[in-house]
């Protein structure tokens, strides 16, 4: 194994305990977890259909076997189930949180904490209906906030899944397959396809490839639209491995800059810093966004910048915390986020530029390792 | 237009005229939608943020605008909801639910159906927290159900996805790109590319294409598994167009297939025709999974058909009615769904053969024309 690689495998047990811990603290004697991604957060069972079942160190009267943990999932799963979590009880039926509450009932396990932010109405009445004497207790979030700090293991899936977003990019530019004449589809397209090339198992979200004017809108889905000389082009993309989401956006030039776009990219240049900059262990979120607001906002220009200044990613492309002016949360050691301020004329054209970084105590450490440095594209 | 592309555009007015019918029948005087998907089939937006207001004919004290509806989103979308929605009253808040319930209590509108299948227990709870004298009644499924029947531009959508997925399947085998030697990876990929290439916006889900045991997988993940002689390949895939999504699965033979391969083929495709000719307006969804499922039970192989014969399709590829053992739908005319039987040997092979298909009074309309007969690939 290389350092570079981080953990081979991902340590699920550990994950739990540190679940338990927060279940202490709010108070439950168990979490069950409906939401997908969470449980494959910790246990690694990626089906479509599964529920689990996590009780704390105290208050359960169950304790026999180590885990204190069971998942549950329909017939469809009977091999991966075991294959994934070989470490965990696996109970099998079709209603999978109906099957768990019912233990849990039987268990007597008291307070069960469940995931009231994904849980919809219908579902949480169902388990009040099933009755059998627990009671539930609404607690959101709480694998989310276990899944902002990234362990070795992660930390060397991240790495990879931005490996081949900057191999990818450097292979477009190197053939020439960003040049005026092309359309933004094809391009996002041929980007896609040069990630699955170099590892990707699918695709982060719906690339963006935004020419001239169409760079202006922060989220432009590629159209049939030609690249033309003096457009701004912004790609925004990245590639999934083992489950873990890259996030980099770069403009280019195509031709000889403007004084316009030169001046505005720098500008977006010098805040993208600024944000990186201030990504530290203890420092609000808000306060990252504030830094690299500043920038942009002493230029005049603070109404263009029209979104939040990052987001946490990892399993998925967007998760906790958030980076933005309201965002309440503070950075951790080994949180993972992107830096993206852009700024954006209507009508005109627009310049984001995208990192993804974890913070760390020193420097944080960079994942997008694709130059910033503006890019003339002949 | 030509026939074949039906209606050229969807006509929302009479989509929330039909839905404010099932309002007045559900007793309730509005319906809040904050599912995405529901929204963009009762308004065309396509943003990411959005919640909709249906008020139901009678009950409500507003009445001036001509429309009864009101929908709102965030500010990066202020030009996309007008050019999009030009029909409605648009508000614009970033928490997009909370300012309808905002405008419903000011306008008394009294009883307020919500999606309580999607709606959280935390969005639940802001609701009613927001106060405002509205009673709020749990209205799960109501525009899913309007969704099942497809209008006649819904229809032009669904043959123009499930074109585009033929036209790729036919160039992968003129091309013989499905050949021993190639991996599950590499077809599924150029598979997916060649959809684009036909007119496809996105790809309907992840492609599955599996080979020898990996068919006996009902939902197999593409790997780098390489095509042997001999094998059976599954290749299940679809195309998106204009949101619509397109559902077919083939399962070849390279090579020679050998007696036991001709003869599980034979049975699922006649249980695949049994399904098919099962399907017609008033018949119950589960008597179209009995009539195929017969076919194989009678052959001995009950237990290797695992899964349900179909689902409904549309603007998900997933989406009501289901056509399995335990449904409780009847089909109407104009439901889009799949029929899809399959016999897995595990370990040794599998064969699924699936269709997409209107439900007409006549005979069904089959979207998918790719052959179904024993396609033998050298």
């Amino acid at each position: 194994m290389s350092a570079d690689d981080g953990a081979r495998r991902p340590d699920h047990a550990a994950r739990r305990a540190g679940l338990r811990d927060l279940l202490v603290e709010n108070g439950v004697d168990a979490l069950l977890v409906t939401d997908l991604v969470n449980i494959r957060y910790l246990t690694g069972f990626t089906g479509s259909n599964a529920a689990l079942l996590v009780y704390s160190w105290d208050g359960s009267q169950v304790g026999e076997d180590g885990e204190r943990t069971v998942i549950c999932t329909d017939g469809r799963y009977i091999t991966q189930v075991g294959e994934q979590v070989p470490d965990v009880r696996a109970e099998i039926a079709r209603a999978s949180a109906r099957r768990l509450v019912e233990l849990a009932g039987e268990w007597q396990l008291g307070r069960i904490g469940f995931e009231s932010h994904v849980v919809t109405v219908d579902q949480h009445r169902g388990f009040v209906e099933q009755g059998s004497g627990l009671q539930f207790v609404p607690a959101p979030g709480l694998v989310e906030q276990l899944r902002t700090v990234k362990d070795d293991y992660e930390v060397g899936r991240l790495r990879a899944a931005a490996a081949a977003a900057d191999a990818a990019l450097a292979t477009l530019l190197e053939r020439g397959s960003l040049r005026p004449g092309r359309s933004e589809r094809e391009v996002a397209r041929e980007l896609e396809w040069l990630m699955f090339e170099y590892g990707a198992d699918a695709i982060a979200f719906e690339t963006i490839v935004a020419a001239g004017a169409n760079s202006a809108v922060p989220h432009h889905r590629p159209t049939g639209a030609i690249l033309a000389p003096g457009d701004f082009v912004k790609l925004d993309f990245g590639a999934v491995v083992d489950g873990y989401h890259s996030d980099m956006t770069r403009t280019f030039v195509l031709g000889e800059p403007t004084d316009w776009q030169r001046e505005i990219y720098q500008l977006v240049y010098e805040a993208q810093r600024a944000g990186r900059e201030a990504l530290a262990p203890g420092v609000p979120c808000a306060a990252v966004d504030a830094a690299a607001r500043a920038v942009i906002e002493s230029a005049g220009h603070g109404e263009l910048f029209v979104h939040g200044l990052g987001h946490g990613v990892g399993l998925q492309i967007h998760e906790a915390p958030p980076v933005a002016k309201t965002a309440t949360g503070t950075l951790l050691d080994g949180v993972a986020v992107t830096v993206e301020p852009g700024v954006y004329f209507p009508g005109r054209g627009g310049v984001r530029i995208e990192d993804t970084l974890v913070v760390r105590a020193g420097e944080p450490e960079l994942l997008t390792h694709t130059s910033k440095d503006l890019t003339v594209v002949d």
